[in-house]
């Protein structure tokens, strides 16, 4: 496709808690926008969304939504994703998808713009975008690995329950007004939505993201461990996480040690680097007790990295405190800063 | 000292929220209690606590208070410990501390009954008791140290606001109620008391505990560090620590990282040992989603393992969930066991 003066852009899942923020990115988007198409459930089919002033109607979305469309911006689940990305490739979109649906097929570019852009170029009509956690630690770990290299890591994350939907959200709001009125919790959504077991997340912490896999992990931490190793085209890299969600409603944070090639390296060292790399603000200064929050990242497209310090016995062992808003980096700002890199490259 | 018919206890803060839970232990210890003595700060002297029936009026701690007492439990904060402690131990007192006043003191014995209960014997008037999140974790890492032996460990915190004191648990339930009646909350506690700057904790994550460090480490991670090797008796043991406030009320939660010796061993194995060792429960099937959390642990003695899982890439590597109420087995219980272990070793 040549470049053109204008894209035709399509959203599927427009009324979901990512859909919502790409929509509200797309109106300071670089993209010159020809048109904008709406799409979700038949649930949802027929509500209106103001865009820049004009009422656009969402439709429900079929393979023939795709019919003219540039760019499909995918974030309706995997099952839809499964459906209706192949459709929309068939009738000449480029995909980018935000669901895990097809992030380790071999054929299709898994990236983190600041991290491996030039895989955009490589995609046949599908472009994913990796998990929230996963997207928040190599943006971090990228620049490290670039000036001294990096041979392990290990996370330990803490995150929102936005990250599993709008209705973990309300039922965090809700368990939390029922404890502090001294009622029963109830439990129907986390950790994981139709699964078995379900425990109240509010004043509380589960150590479950996802369902468990047959190794003892959760899918959570092997998207985390095998999203990084494909990132950041690095096969060997010695990558363990252990998932937790945790009682607040945004931005994801992570406790991330990482072993570098390099010896001798001091704080300031890695500070520097980590200062100087694209989309990423270190705030970390002890003694003005300056470090990212969940609540602070909150709204903002960066990462944001602070608590840098040197392992006590470990000459190349660094840790980290990676917090990103999980709704914008990890989602829907990926989303639509990859579109941005596919108009700019004229990768369509 | 022989053994004794009955011993006379003091407990020192009576009415803080470790005091208080001493005091509940005490019931059902068992030591031959001769006689309780209730002391605090002139602030709460002439309260009354009504303990097996009896009404005990809370004295102002003074050197004198000390006279006569066996065991002094103190639990006050730790400049009271540095200013009563060794004025107990002159009037004949063998003083139990739950600050960190005396920990690192190379004549004062840091105990966790499972651990090193041997180290009782050599006090010499004080026993310390370790701080609360490294109490649960060298509990976890002790069995697996006798059975595989163990080099390295790394460790990233989730833990309860109830260990910054009843303040703390008051902002934080006050600060998520104005949050969920959509007003601004305020933040004049965590995450530390009297520090410099204060953030809120409800629907948040505070990357410090205690104050920070000139090596950028907060003194809680270095309490953590300094502590295991001391209680384990491993200066050589490689140990770094992570430690986060989170917005629940008790328990706290740790991952675990630990490296041993053995090669080969699976995961079984390290499940089995732990499922024997005293004071441990292990709770960890993730295909009925069985692991401990927060509020399963609370009001426990024990402390609670899952998530027990081999690193994908260290054949040496395994990661714990470990969860414990950290007024419990964190403070009052592991105080009440290392007295109750004084007075059956006869080593007072």
């Amino acid at each position: 496709m040549g470049k053109k003066s204008a894209y035709r852009v399509a959203v599927v899942g427009a009324t979901g808690a990512v859909g919502e923020r790409i929509i509200d990115l797309l109106h300071h988007t670089k993209i010159p926008l020809g048109s904008l198409k709406l799409l979700a459930s038949s649930r949802s089919a027929g509500k209106t969304v103001t865009f820049k002033g004009k009422e656009i109607k969402i439709e429900e979305a079929t393979p023939e939504s795709f019919e003219g469309v540039d760019i499909a911006l995918f974030s309706a689940g995997g099952s839809v994703s499964k459906k209706l990305a192949p459709e929309a490739v068939k009738r000449g979109s480029v995909v980018i998808d935000n669901t895990s649906a097809f992030r380790m097929d071999e054929q299709v570019p898994l990236v983190v713009p600041e991290v491996n852009a030039e895989d955009i170029k490589a995609h046949q009509g599908i472009i994913a975008n990796p998990n929230c956690s996963t997207i928040q630690m190599v943006a971090a770990l990228k620049p490290i690995q670039d000036a001294f290299g990096i041979s392990r890591v290990i996370v330990s994350t803490y995150q929102a329950v936005s990250g599993s939907g709008t209705s973990a959200s309300v039922e965090l709001e809700k368990q939390a007004k029922d404890y502090l009125a001294g009622k029963e919790m109830e439990a129907s959504i986390l950790p994981v939505k139709g699964d078995k077991r379900h425990y109240p997340i509010a004043f509380n912490a589960l150590p479950q993201i996802d369902v468990f896999e047959k190794n003892g992990y959760t899918f959570e931490e092997m998207k985390m461990i095998n999203e990084t190793k494909k990132i950041m085209h690095m096969p060997q890299l010695k990558v363990s996480a252990t998932c937790v969600r945790l009682p607040f409603f945004r931005s994801h944070a992570e406790s991330v040690y990482v072993e570098v090639n390099e010896q001798g390296l001091t704080v300031a060292d890695v500070r520097k680097i980590l200062e100087n790399a694209p989309g990423i603000i270190v705030q970390d200064n002890p003694s003005q007790q300056e470090y990212p929050t969940p609540l602070t990242a909150e709204g903002h497209k960066e990462v944001f990295v602070g608590r840098i310090r040197k392992d006590p016995d470990d000459e190349r062992g660094f840790h980290l405190w990676v917090v990103s808003d999980n709704l914008l980096k990890g989602a829907a700002w990926n989303t639509v800063e990859i579109a941005e890199q596919l108009v700019a490259n004229n990768s369509l």
